[in-house]
């Protein structure tokens, strides 16, 4: 029975897309205009160009400006991150909207001199890479994390939550795109890849920041956080999944598609029969003792090595990354020691850059009029009925109380920064505008706020725990 | 007496670089040739410039070759580094080497098309602006590691010792740089500042290889280890404070010197009397209690924002991370913390991206010919003259034995990673030619290699520590 309404749903997807794609590739996008075009959407500044003298290595100005952004960016960083600590809030919303105000959305508007000072346009190429490797080096952390005995121990009701959870803001997504793409997508960007890529970034959950928001208040160890971490987890592999293989068919633009596919295929089999074996033999090594720096190195070898193929193949290179952590067994000391190595340099000095970068790229300025506003709204609104509604649902079916299953709901709509690393990759590759980029980044930062208070209501008996660290 | 013959020490110094400089001022060096430009010495290629568009944040090839140039060079660094350890070697060595071999020295002559594909120019910038944040942040912990209480509780001599082991390469170096400016030099660098160059550069000690040494013969507690790492830690404070000086004044070519040692007595004034304290009493508060991710982000700030000042100034960035490390207390849980985030980050995946920038930069094939040949074994006679022949003289005076003394001087004329970084601002500042630095970094390959199987022979009751780590 729960096999056919599984079933079911897939093919309700699938039937979705191909009606959805029917109606779609026949609209109209408006052409890009001087300031929203395409090119604006490769870099924060189209003006990279003029400034290539600068970029060489020996510029003492150009290092001496990234050091700088670094350090403003970190420091506004950190003092948002404790405010919102003190209201409430996971730190790293703060991190987040201190990037964008540092950007042309606050800073660009109240004095474009300093936002020029503190992030000249000849650093925006290092930032972006500087911002890149820091993602790479986080996905990383986030699939050693990643417990994949967790989800396959759990019953499948679980999985099919999760499951739900994406399927139905999928579904959304996809009908959505049918009413965005005429106004905020342009011409050159194929509908299909459009509808795909909106689709995924409604599916995605922050794995990382509802960890935080369930440890915070205590609540990872009784069997809602431990559900809500399960569906999380059960989430990322197939969220991140999927968006591989739409950034793909959108990289591709359906033309070199089954290239991409099938090249994707001989990656993931060499990754799950020649390397995977490997490496947990060779994790099985380092049981009882603390691996040696030079293990270290090559397991950083190998997870560049991931990161570039993937790149090269046209799917991002977080992915790869991602891959090689999620396939290094997540309680070994392996894990363990690589975690403790990477994740205080990445979330204090790599990550930052991201938030910059992002920020740079934000454009708030963009959504203006009435009639982007309700579409930001619409926008927030779809997320939500899909992430929250899609969860609690199923969830409800499967058994939980509606209580649980509606705060099960409110934690999976927490997109946090994962939200983020989607929509940079779909701005990297031109499906999504800055218009609809700055409206997906604000739905992102409500989605994620919005958590923590509504938890609070709704699961009250818990007092605060350690909001700590 | 002894602070007589010190004076005297200082004012011989003194004396000889007016004499040197009346001869030098004179002096007329070749014009830049085509290949041996100025222009070349700025970055690895010139052609940066063409490449401009491909360092966009957004050109997926740019962070597929960034990530594909580290694994490259890490793997192939961890390779040599283990194959030089069997040979009694320390590490770095091989990672130096690796660079190197990765360069226009090997790579580039066995097959151009590797190297570009490899090593392309569009990723050199990027790749310059990496290995100078992992400069800095390891500058930060070699600050972080030297313990200042250690050089002021030992006696006077010990530093007097260390004194005379720069004061005489100093001396050594200034006259080497008559011989060597008409030859190697080109007529747009001033004299002043190549000599005053030359003398720092080889005055230096790899504080960092050096102990790495000692601790592999398990020498570290005796009492020569004890001796060496004094007068490499007050070596290290002095050579490094020489050097932003001559640095400075290189930099200002004379002009606006006032300028910069004015900005740089305010700087160190600040740092010493106003941050200084601050961080004393802040470091305090840690140490009882594990400093929280906050505490760490702040002190990156600050440290992120005196490698700006001192960069802005026109001395290097790394002197600013550096002086930041050094005023956190070595022992105290805050520095203890910090070195956990940052060794193995730095070690693994950022210094790699310093010894790849430097290997492309290096090209052996400058030095052709025997005259070149015999200028570049010159330099390395007169290296190991002043820094060997200075300490082993100063130790002797100061009353330790000839087989102590010497083995003192074999350690101190240990060059390593120290030496490239040095050489690397010198090819930034233009202040030496390509050739001349790649002579140099033969220099400080040679003396560093030189460094363990001598003091094995020196010290051969000793039986080989553990090699491990």
């Amino acid at each position: 029975m729960k096999a056919v309404a599984y079933l079911a749903m897939i093919l309700v997807a699938f039937g979705t897309f191909f009606v959805v794609r029917h109606f779609g590739e026949s609209l109209v996008a408006p052409a890009p205009v001087e300031g929203h075009s395409r090119q604006d959407a490769a870099g924060p500044e189209p003006a990279a160009n003029s400034s290539a003298k600068s970029s060489a290595p020996s510029s003492p100005h150009q290092l001496a400006h990234v050091l700088l952004a670094l350090a403003v960016v970190i420091l506004a960083g950190r003092l948002l991150g404790i405010a919102f600590r003190r209201i409430g809030q996971p730190p790293v919303i703060g991190e987040i909207v201190a990037g964008i105000l540092l950007g042309p959305s606050l800073l660009g508007r109240v004095s474009p001199a300093a936002l020029d000072f503190v992030f000249p346009t000849t650093i925006h190429g290092t930032l972006g890479i500087v911002s890149n490797l820091g993602l790479v080096l986080y996905m990383f952390t986030v699939g050693l994390e990643l417990d994949g005995s967790h989800v396959r121990d759990r019953a499948h009701a679980t999985v099919a939550i999760s499951h739900t959870g994406i399927v139905f803001p999928f579904i959304l997504g996809l009908i959505l795109a049918l009413f965005l793409y005429p106004v905020v997508s342009t011409d050159d960007v194929p509908f299909t890849g459009f509808a795909l890529f909106m689709g995924a970034a409604m599916s995605i959950t922050a794995f990382p920041v509802l960890a935080r928001i369930l440890t915070d208040r205590n609540l990872h160890r009784t069997s809602l956080g431990v559900v809500a971490l399960t569906c999380a987890a059960a989430d990322d592999v197939t969220a991140w999944c999927l968006l591989a293989v739409v950034v793909g068919v959108a990289r591709a633009r359906m033309s070199d598609a089954v290239t991409m596919l099938s090249l994707t295929a001989a990656y993931l089999g060499l990754m799950f029969f020649v390397a995977r074996p490997l490496v947990m033999r060779y994790a099985k090594r380092w049981l009882n003792t603390e691996p040696s720096q030079n293990t270290v190195a090559l397991l950083f070898v190998g997870l560049l090595l991931s990161a570039v193929t993937t790149e090269a193949i046209g799917i991002h290179a977080v992915f790869g990354a991602f891959l090689v952590g999620a396939m290094i067994p997540s309680g070994s000391p392996l894990a363990k020691r690589l975690v403790a190595i990477l994740q205080d340099t990445v979330a204090v000095l790599l990550l930052p850059a991201f938030f910059a970068f992002t920020g740079l790229r934000t454009q708030i300025g963009l959504v203006s009029g009435v009639q982007a506003w309700l579409i930001c709204a619409g926008i927030i609104a779809v997320a939500t009925l899909g992430k929250f509604g899609g969860t609690t649902i199923a969830a409800r079916v499967s058994g939980l109380s509606w209580r649980e299953s509606s705060a099960l709901g409110v934690l999976m709509n927490t997109r946090g920064l994962m939200e983020l690393i989607v929509l940079n990759i779909g701005l990297d590759l031109k499906i999504i505008s800055p218009t609809l980029f700055a409206m997906m980044v604000m739905m992102a930062i409500v989605t994620t706020v919005a958590t923590a208070p509504i938890l609070r209501r709704l699961w009250p008996e818990n007092l605060e725990g350690g909001m700590g660290g």
